[in-house]
């Protein structure tokens, strides 16, 4: 992938247990913020369930539409881990014990150790790339733009930094937070006036309640440092103007 | 709604600080634990950013979707709290203010409080059904099959009571979970046996960490108990036969 200003992503969280509530993912925030550290941008995430049509559909739309899309869960062992076979079908590549993977994890495993459930580990995509897994030794696997990473977080975690410089980014999205002393509908014209004039920056206002005290977080974001210096020097006109006290600048 | 056996919904999170990961969604578990508990089951969350055209596009797929709709975010004061526009506009209603929300804001605040930031959480689609807010004011609203409910957790978490009786959910989906002390390769060929000979039941095997120690929790889920204690005593089988550790049953 050549290089361009705005390289953009999606997650595909894949996994009945996050849909029934049983589980809280934490993965699109590890993944979001590790992929706008080096240039990108997640513009879109969903949670589907461990259905191969589903993964399929969703997948062929994904891959089309943002220049990286990183999966979540279903590379494991067990019946519902059917990933790696829908990644296969969504590319119509091949779905194969893959040589190198069947290797590391043969010598992960104890002699005697590497049972049918564990060597299911290995099925993936033809020629599929690995993704080392530092932790537990069952890789994960990229097929042109698709990631395809385990849904257990701390294992997750630790592959990213293997990932760094296989991921082209744009320009690395930079934010500045301000958090006020004030409820937001004390400030939202203000803001709304200096959203307006600087069209392309992000400006978010978010709602906090932390140690008994209401607060407004604002968070600027863009590529370009100069835009969000303009953004914050407005920002904190009103501000001052409106005697409003500053927590964080 | 007229009664099913089985309903189904989707969430829509809108918000760009779940996309950065400046924010941890916990909505969706808890939308979708309480839906489960009524006999909605969660089939798809999607998460998009403050930008109506992605609002609308992606409602208008969802209502016709799915049986429910619930969105979180993009209900406050600030600039960036589009949701009600755009579900005006997906639906091709007027957008308008809302009387009775006026009157309960009105009511809520002091007098000379009531500001413009803060009239504008009473801008509505028209004849929209209010999702009334023990906690902090500020209403949600119902349009057809679509709730809309803020991003704040701890406000979300108590306009869901007031909302129970208006969801018609189909037969509560039932659950029963089997702690093991194993890993998912030591059962995933008896596990897959099991659910190949009950296929209409949702079995899922989640590996957990815990205390120190590896483990493994299957969960049975059905609407029907007897499926359930099928399932339950076909799995405690291969786990007697294997000598392993149950936990939790």
């Amino acid at each position: 992938m050549s290089k361009k200003t705005k390289v953009n992503a999606a997650i595909l969280i894949i996994g009945n247990e996050i849909l029934s509530g049983r589980t809280q993912d934490t993965n699109t925030s590890t993944i979001a913020v590790w992929l706008n550290s080096i240039g990108v941008k997640v513009e879109e995430v969903r949670v589907i369930p461990d259905i191969e049509k589903t993964i399929v559909d969703t997948l062929s739309y994904l891959k089309i539409t943002y220049d990286y899309v990183f999966t979540t869960g279903g590379i494991g062992p067990t019946h519902d881990d059917i990933t790696a076979q829908s990644v296969s079908k969504t590319f119509g590549i091949k779905y194969e014990i893959h040589k190198q993977a069947f290797k590391i994890l043969e010598a992960y495993y104890k002699p005697g150790e590497f049972n049918d459930g564990r060597q299911k580990m290995c099925w993936m995509p033809e020629n599929a790339n690995l993704i080392l897994n530092p932790t537990s030794g069952a890789p994960g696997f990229n097929v042109e733009n698709v990631f395809c990473l385990p849904g257990v977080p701390s294992i997750l975690k630790s592959m990213l930094g293997g990932l760094t410089n296989t991921i082209v980014g744009g320009e690395p999205i930079k934010s500045h937070t301000i958090s006020l002393r004030t409820v937001e509908s004390e400030i939202a014209n203000s803001l709304t006036k200096v959203q307006n004039d600087n069209q392309d920056v992000e400006i978010g206002s978010y709602p906090f309640f932390h140690a008994g005290k209401l607060g407004v977080s604002i968070v600027i974001r863009s590529e370009d440092q100069s835009k969000i210096d303009v953004c914050n020097s407005q920002i904190l006109e009103f501000v001052d103007a409106k005697k409003i006290e500053v927590v964080e600048r």
